[in-house]
C-alpha cells in the first residue's frame, strides 16, 4: 500500500466531534414530538392557540384526541399537559412497545410496518370517537411517521391482506408513492381526508410530524385530514397503466370500478366545505431540525449554509457530493469560508451487496471518508433523527481524517468495509458511532459537513 | 398513469435555456487553451511574463517548446503568436487528427487513449530536444489532458505493452490513481519530473491545462515537470499490497527491484535543486470555468453560488443531490434566493446497465429531471467542456419541467430512458441536447442548477 494518507491524531478533532454532536442534539431537540407540540399549541385562559388559530374553549363541548404514528404517544403527553381534563376522550394507535403513560387518551398498540388486526381494531375505535363529534367539538389528530400502517381501515369487503397485496404489487412495478396512495386512499375508510370528513362538523386540528421529503401532507400517513385530488378513475388508470388490472385482487378492482360508476363514496376534494374547519399544522420536520442545527453551528462560531432538506439517493454517492463540498471549502472557502458547516437533510437509500451491518447514515459517513482524503479539520456527520440507522444500535457516524488514522492503526481498510456494507463495525472500531437510543421522533436524517 | 405532473410549455423556459447556454459558453471560453495561454503568458519588450515570473529574453539563447495532450496544439498556436521566431525548436505530441497548423513547433501525432509507437517516437524526439538545452535556454512545456498516453517513454527493457499491462492490472485491483502513478513513474523515462530533470539546467515553464479533480499536478499527464514524492520501494510495496508481485511482467518487477537496490535512477524529489528553475502554472481548470459561469450568471441577474469543483460519483445519484438543491431553493430560497444559479464541476461516472446511448452529463440531466417534479422555472444543465459526452455528438443536456412536458406529449417516459442509459435519444426527442462540437479543451464537466 501507498504510505499512509492520514496524519496523526489531532487535538482539534475532539472539539470538531463535540461541536458536531451538539449540532445534532439541537436538531433532535427541534424534532422532539413533545416539545414540538408545546411550541405550537398553548392554552391561554379560555383560548386554545394553535399557531395563528384560536379556539374559544367556552364554546367547546368536547375535545377528542385521536391519532396514529410512532411519535404520537409523546405528542399525546404534551396535549394532555396543555388540555388536561378538558379532553373528553381519545385513542391513539402506536407501534407495539412504543406507548407512553397517558391519563385521558387510550394508548392502543398495533402492527408496524405491517398493519394487523389490533391496529384495525384501534382504528375502528378512534374512527367511531371522531364520527360522533358535533359542531361544538374539537377533534385533535396526532399524526406522525408510520401513521399509515398504524391507521388501517379498508372499506367493507376488502381485508388488510388485499390492501397490503396491492401496495406490494404497485411498489414492485415502480409506482410512485403518489400513485400508490391514489389507489390506497380509494379503498380506505379513513385516509385521503376521510377522517376529517368523519369528524365534520367538528373543528379538526391535525398536528403533524413530517417524516417525508418536502412535507407532502398528502403522503404523511396517507393524509387522513387532507383533501384528496385523485379520483376512483385515477386509481383505475394507474392500475391499467402498469398493466395490473388482471393482477390485483378482484374485490379491490370491483370496489374501484363501482366507485368510478358513482356507487361508492369519493374521497373529499379540496373544495369540500368540511375543510374550512380543518387545520393541518406541521409541528416538526426535517427543515426545523436543520434550522436548529444551523443556529447551533452559528452559536459555536461556524458559518452555516443550509444546502437542502430534499436529499435522496444512494447513500454512498450522496456522500461523494458531501465530500466534494468539504474539499471545495478547504480549497477555496466556497460555498462558505471556514469555519464552515454545510447542513443537509432527507433520506438516502442503500443498495445492499455485502454481508456486513450498517445503515444508510453510517454508510454515507464511511463513503465520504474515502473521498475526504487528507483534508485537515474536517468532519462529516450523518445520522437518523429516530436514533436508529439500519439494524444497528447507532443513529449514525462521524467521519474525519482522524477516523482514517485510527482505522489505519488497527489495519482496517475503509474501502473493504464499504464494499461489504459493514459501516457499523468500521465505526465501532474507530469509536465514531453516534449512539442516542430511540429518540421517539423521526424527521428523517441530518448530514453535517463541517470544515473547522 | 397518474395525470400529468408537467405543466404547459412556459415562455420563460426559453429565456432560462438561453441563460444556461450563455453561462456554459462563458465556462468554455475560460477553458479555451489558446485564450488561456494568452491570459497567462505575454511578451513585453525584452521580457517574457508568465504569471508573476519574468524572463529576460536578451539573456536567453534558445526557446524550445514541447508538450503533449489533447489541447496542446491550440496552446502551441498561442505560444507561437507570443514568441514567434524566438522559438528555436519544438515538438508536441497530439492525438491523431487533433493537430493544428503551427509554424515553428512540429506537430506529431500519436495514439490516445492507448499509446503507440508513433507516440513513443514523438516522445523520444521531444525528449532529445529538451535534453540538449543549456542554462541559457527556456523550455516551455504544454501539458493537457491525455498527456500521459501521448507522452509514453518506458525505460529501456520495458515495452509499451508491459506498461499498459501493469496499469490495467492495478486499476483492476482497485488501486488509486496515485498508486498507479507511483508505479508508472518508476518505469518511465519522462514522467514524475524526469522531463524537467532532462531539461536542467534550462529554465522550465510548464503551462498546464488541468483535467483532474483538485488540479493535482502530480496526476495531470503523470507530472513530467513535477517533483515526485514516491520511491521505487513505494512502487514495490503497492504491488505487494495488492498481491501482484507474481502477476506483473517480470521485466517490470526486475527493474523496480534493481531501482530499490539503487541500481536504477530515482525520480527527482521535491528538494532537488533542478526545481528551482521550474515553474508549473495551471492556466485553465474546472475552477476557472466555474468562476466564469458564475460571473456570467451574475451579469444575467442571477445570484450565484459555487458549490464544488470536486464533484465525483455515479451521475444519476449526483443528479439527485442537484435536484434536491433546486427543490430547496424553490421551497425556501436556500442556500440562495431565486433567481439563483448553483454551479458545480468535476467528473461523474456512469455504470452502464442498459443498451441506449448517452453520456455522464446527459444521464445526470435525465436523472435530475425525475426528481425535479413540477418545480416551475427550474433548469439543470450538465455538459462536458470538451464538447463530447459519451459516444454521442452532444456535450450534455438541459432538463426542466418543459422537457417533461414535451416528453409526455410524445409519450416518452423519462424513467424508461434512464433505465436504458438512453439519455441521448430522450433529449434528442425533447430538443434539449447541447451540441458544441469538439471544443479543443477539457477541464471536466459543468453542472448548473438554475431556479429563475
Amino acid at each position: 500500500m501507498l504510505v499512509s494518507q492520514a496524519k496523526p491524531y489531532m487535538k482539534d478533532f475532539e472539539k470538531l466531534k463535540k461541536d458536531a454532536l451538539l449540532m445534532f442534539d439541537s436538531a433532535l431537540d427541534a424534532a422532539d414530538p413533545y416539545k414540538a407540540v408545546h411550541r405550537h399549541v398553548s392554552r391561554e385562559g379560555h383560548f386554545l392557540s394553535v399557531g395563528i388559530q384560536k379556539y374559544d374553549l367556552r364554546e367547546t363541548e368536547k375535545i377528542i384526541v385521536v391519532g396514529a404514528g410512532k411519535a404520537s404517544a409523546r405528542m399525546g403527553m404534551a396535549v394532555e399537559e396543555i388540555l388536561g381534563d378538558l379532553i373528553s376522550d381519545g385513542l391513539i394507535n402506536v407501534k407495539y412497545g412504543h406507548g407512553a403513560p397517558l391519563r385521558k387518551i387510550t394508548v392502543h398498540e398495533g402492527g408496524h410496518p405491517v398493519p394487523d388486526l389490533h391496529g384495525l381494531e384501534g382504528t375502528r375505535k378512534l374512527f367511531s370517537l371522531v364520527k360522533g363529534a358535533s359542531g361544538k367539538d374539537i377533534v385533535i389528530c396526532l399524526i406522525s411517521g408510520g401513521g399509515s400502517s398504524l391507521m388501517p381501515m379498508p372499506v367493507p369487503g376488502i381485508d388488510l391482506q388485499s390492501k397490503q397485496e396491492i401496495t406490494h404489487i404497485l411498489l414492485g412495478c415502480g409506482a410512485t408513492i403518489h400513485e400508490v396512495n391514489a389507489v390506497r386512499k380509494h379503498i380506505s375508510g379513513i385516509k385521503g381526508g376521510r377522517l376529517a370528513q368523519a369528524a365534520a362538523p367538528a373543528q379538526v386540528i391535525s398536528l403533524i410530524l413530517s417524516d417525508v421529503i418536502g412535507d407532502d401532507l398528502d403522503v404523511i400517513a396517507s393524509g387522513p385530514t387532507v383533501p384528496d385530488t385523485t379520483e376512483f378513475i385515477t386509481a383505475l388508470n394507474i392500475l391499467a397503466g402498469y398493466d395490473l388490472t388482471d393482477r390485483v385482487p378482484r374485490n379491490v378492482l370491483n370496489y374501484l370500478q363501482a366507485g368510478a360508476d358513482g356507487d361508492n363514496p369519493e374521497t373529499p376534494k379540496p373544495d369540500n366545505p368540511i375543510f374550512e374547519n380543518v387545520v393541518n399544522v406541521v409541528i416538526a420536520n426535517n427543515t426545523g431540525a436543520i434550522n436548529a442545527a444551523a443556529a447551533k453551528a452559528g452559536s459555536l462560531g461556524y458559518r452555516s449554509l443550509v444546502l437542502s432538506s430534499f436529499i435522496q439517493g444512494e447513500a454512498r454517492e450522496v456522500a461523494r457530493v458531501m465530500a466534494a463540498i468539504a474539499r471545495e471549502i478547504s480549497a477555496s472557502g466556497r460555498p462558505i469560508p471556514r469555519p464552515a458547516c454545510v447542513i443537509a437533510g432527507g433520506e438516502t437509500t442503500v443498495t445492499l451487496k455485502g454481508k456486513g451491518i450498517g445503515g444508510r447514515n453510517q454508510e454515507l459517513a464511511l463513503a465520504a471518508l474515502l473521498d475526504l482524503g487528507n483534508i485537515d479539520n474536517t468532519l462529516i456527520l450523518a445520522a437518523g433523527t429516530d436514533g436508529t440507522d439500519g439494524p444497528t444500535d447507532a443513529a449514525g457516524a462521524m467521519a474525519s481524517i482522524n477516523t482514517l488514522f485510527v482505522a489505519e492503526k488497527q489495519g482496517l481498510l475503509a474501502r473493504d468495509y464499504l464494499t461489504n456494507n459493514d459501516s457499523y463495525n468500521f465505526f465501532k472500531a474507530t469509536g465514531d458511532l453516534i449512539i442516542t437510543g430511540p429518540t421517539g421522533t423521526n424527521v428523517m436524517d441530518i448530514i453535517l459537513v463541517i470544515v473547522g
